[in-house]
Parts: structure tokens; sequence; C-alpha cells
């Protein structure tokens, strides 16, 4: 198949990430959202919070194109709940096998750049893997501190664990870690997520 | 309110877009497309398709900034059908009004950083308007290619129609014409386009 033949075949194959629900529910229907619209919506975020994180010299374009792709590799592989950690043990074995199957439909070269990307983001060593992921926990939070803590009213969620799931914020992103800490209060006190099990 | 909380408001706010339904539909289960989705789409198209745009110093950057937000002002305003003249008639009108709306909420340089890409997108006149709009024409038709001509069915829209709205492809990214020719002369053959009305 030519270049070009590859390219469209892989722009439409993702069409699927729209179908991958999520466990946050949109603020508006409450809905499940899906990945195509939380990878949407960080993108905007890094565009409009990177003043927020402690290195200046973040690459945002590098940093929005991780955003962007993160999740593709659920297509195959599927949603997993952050707090299930069950399904959290085979995530990444599942998940390389998805990227294997889903980037190779593209050239050599862009195949091998989204291998990369995607690695870097899941790593979490460079300053854009840092900066996503930093977005990519503080989206679902400002979306259940909207919907009166959908998933963290699930019986293994508390307030430790929410905390420590957004812990790469505290030394990255300090203003927004003090959000984190503020919203996370709220919900506390407005019983919407509990001290311990 | 401070730099910040505005920032987190505007974040929550756009989660609507992900609400604001199009014409075209989802090529697994039909469903149609929200303008999130469709974002989210031709920002991944524009890093892979880059490539085919005539000026290879289109600045990527610049461009998925403006393909990640372009839609965003249809949350006050809509999305009106490309090929309903009536609806066209006060689009511009209904979407800066509804851009005055939305990007205020953020603070003043940013606002002015989103009516800026806005702006230029719309007015087309740089290479990374260009580029943008040629993946916002694409974009719908791939998924048409693939749902048998889903929007193309309607009564108001014929070949000549779908190739005048995709002509900007022609002089801009030839390869991509070739293909957009393709699909249109493909879909015309299956009886999923009319050539008259």
């Amino acid at each position: 198949m030519g270049r070009l033949k590859r390219q469209l075949e892989f722009i439409i194959e993702i069409d699927k990430l729209k179908h991958i629900l999520r466990q946050s529910v949109l603020i508006q229907d409450r809905r499940n959202e899906n990945d195509a619209e939380h990878s949407w919506h960080l993108t905007v975020m890094a565009m409009v919070l990177k003043e927020h994180f402690v290195d200046q010299d973040v690459d945002l374009l590098k940093a929005m194109k991780m955003t962007i792709i993160h999740d593709l590799v659920e297509i195959y592989a599927g949603d997993t709940f952050c707090y299930d950690d069950e399904g959290n043990g085979d995530k990444l074995e599942r998940e390389i096998e998805s990227a294997g199957k889903l980037f190779s439909i593209l050239p050599e070269d862009q195949e091998a750049e989204f291998w990369s990307l995607w690695e870097e983001f899941e790593e979490r060593n460079t300053k854009e893997a840092k900066f996503a992921a930093c977005l990519d926990r503080m989206q679902p939070l400002l979306l259940n501190s909207r919907t009166e803590g959908h998933t963290w009213k699930r019986p293994e969620v508390n307030r430790d664990k929410v905390l420590e799931r957004n812990m790469i914020l505290k030394d990255n992103a300090p203003a927004l870690w003090q959000e984190v800490v503020e919203i996370v209060d709220r919900a506390v006190d407005r019983g919407q997520l509990r001290v311990t099990n």
C-alpha cells in the first residue's frame, strides 16, 4: 500500500477512539466521556496551562502531540480505570500489543514517531511527558469536581488515593497542585469523596 | 477572579463542545460526531498529513492550535451544516458573539491569542489556516466515504457542491485532492452521491 493510503487508513482506523468510554462523565448530561474527547480536552489545557508548569522550556508542540495521541493504544486495549488494581496488572502488556497493531498501519517513519511519543509519555521522564501527565491527572479531577465526585464515589476510591494519583502535580505544577488539594478537600467536605474506605 | 481560576473556568466551560453535534456520523455505530471528537481527529491528521501540504514551512504547532480550537465558537452558536445556505447567512455573526462570550473567560493575553487563532483560521489567508482548512474539509469526507455517503445523500448535496467545498485542497495539497476526487467519483458510482439534484 502506498504511503498516503496507509496514512488515510490510519486516520480512518482511529475513528474508533471515539467509542472507547472512560469512567468520567460529562458535566452537562453525565454521559461517559470517550477517549477522543478527553484527548481533545487535554490538548486545549496544554495551551492554556503551560505557564504553570515549573519548566518553562517545555516544548509545547511535543506536549500537544503527546496529549493528542496518548490514548490511541486504548483502541484495542480498552480503557482501564486508574483505581482498578487488577485491570492495571496487565494494562501495559495489552497496550503495547495494541500500539504495535495500530501504529504499524502508518508508514515506518511515522510509526516510529508515534511509538516514540507514546513510550516517552508512558515513561514520564522528560519535561513534556511530565507536563502531559499533569494534564492527564487534572482533567478528570476537574470533571469530578463538577459532577458531584462521580467516579470518586466508587467503593475503592478515597482521598489519599486521589491525592497520590495527582502527586506528579506537586513538584511539577505547584499552583495546579494547590487547586487539586482545594478541590479534593471541598469534595470531602461535601461528602463526595471519603477519607477512608 | 485570579488568572488560574479564569483558566480553569474556561477549561470547564469548553466541556460543552462535547455536546455540539455535527452532521457526520461515526464509522462504527453511526451516531453523530461531536465537535470535540472532530477537533481531536483534525489535530492528529495535522501530524500525519503535514508532508502533503504544498508549503513545507507550515508551522505545525500553530496549525494544531487552530485545529484544536477552531470549533469552540460553536459552543453557543451551534453547528451549521456546510450545505445549509440559510444557516450560513448569519453564521459568522453568531460565531463572533459566541467567541466574545467564551474567550473573555480567559485572562486577557490568552483571550487575545484565542481570538487571533480563530480569526486567522476563518480568514484562511496564512499557510497554517489553509492547512487547517484542508484538514477540516477532508475529515468529514473520509467519514462519508466509510458511512455510505451519510450526509451526501441529503437532497441539497451533489457532486459539484462536494468538490467545490473541497477545492482548497486542489492547490494546497494536490495529493490529497486526488484522493478527494477518487473518493467522490467512487461515491457517485455507488449511488451515494448524486451528480445533479
